[in-house]
């Protein structure tokens, strides 16, 4: 690929999907292959980021549904300019655990806020960046939950209840259908990916929707395949 | 007035010009009228909001202009979900040290944010939310600012500079023209109050405003006037 031709790759997925442990290995095999890439996750990844993820995952911490959309917005706005505008700039592949369909789906079907207000905060968020290629690992809410839970205590968001959850699940399978996405070019192409399996059977799978949907990356991934 | 007749009232204006004096003088008038009043200030005002406050201020902290502004907008989104509606529909008076004019002026014309994202991100956080009366205390920024360095260290926004202050000075003065109140309905009725001379100058020329602009809180403001 041109060292100019940065690339926006976005993982999304209910809580325990595997976006973490698939990112890992993703980014471990750019490194194989050659290919620049950092990585972040939402919200967080820089200064005034982690600070304002402090606020939103502390269990503790009460508050209104847009005001937690609203410091999500916060965070992705100065991620977006202080860190994934640079790097794309420079060439490198962004990959990011999580953007805003996540805020799509937390936000408006899990909490109710109305779609325009959202859409419209994200845009001014992110100042109107398209992802090339989000991938959507799908997996039943209440199992991806139940893999959460085993990690540790649970934050804010995963202990939001079942019924919450299911929403956010419905409304990821939404955003892989093509009429969503023609009425929603902010989101760019979204695939879904199958979750279950092993981290193996995943990762091929993976690999497999990112050389079909961004023809760049083929050759190199290809010699590390 | 009535008992169920909230009345939402915003003090605006530049760094220094007097709200904080004038608004301790109208809530302390309010008292003894027997007015029911509550009082709050932005940022901040609720405990997400207080947290939010000290990243906004803290002079240690870069951050882009759109991350300050939805962090201005996810504190007012608590405030006006947890503090400012129930007031109102509790029959109080709010009064506030400040609203969406600031962040109008200070983001828009001082930082040079969109208008659209800015006010689509503002009616999200407040959802709609319009003021009763809008007092916009007028003096010229660089006499403000000399005012509010004498109270103390800086804050992060008093740092910006003479031009950016000359900027939202410049904003604020447009807001009380009929013409962009006409396209901004958002923002309810805003009148200019001159703040130059005594604190009880200024005083008498806000009950002027206020039994002008709000018929409802005539009776009671004369009773102790």
């Amino acid at each position: 690929m041109s060292a100019r031709a940065g690339r926006l790759i976005v993982f999304e997925g209910v809580e325990g999907a595997g976006k973490t442990t698939q990112l890992d290995r993703l980014s471990a095999r750019f490194g194989r292959a050659g290919i620049a890439w950092v990585r972040f996750r939402e919200p967080g990844g820089t200064a005034a980021g982690d600070r304002i993820r402090q606020i939103l995952l502390d269990p503790g911490a009460a508050m209104d549904a847009r005001t937690e959309a609203l410091l999500f917005m916060a965070s992705r706005a100065e991620l977006v300019a202080t860190a994934v505008r640079p790097a794309l700039s420079g060439g490198a592949v962004v990959l990011l655990d999580r953007f805003f369909l996540s805020t799509y789906a937390y936000q408006i079907d899990g909490r109710g806020l109305a779609e325009p207000d959202v859409r419209a905060a994200n845009a001014a968020a992110t100042g109107g960046l398209v992802p090339d290629l989000t991938l959507l690992l799908s997996m039943p809410s209440g199992e991806g939950l139940a893999r959460a839970q085993q990690r540790g205590p649970s934050d804010r968001m995963e202990r939001s209840g079942p019924a919450f959850h299911a929403r956010v699940e419905a409304a990821f399978a939404r955003f892989v259908t093509p009429a969503w996405q023609a009425s929603h070019p902010e989101a760019g192409r979204v695939v879904v990916v199958d979750a279950a399996g092993s981290p193996e059977d995943v990762e091929q799978r993976v690999v497999a929707a990112l050389t079909r949907h961004l023809s760049d990356l083929r050759a190199a991934m290809e010699r590390v395949a």
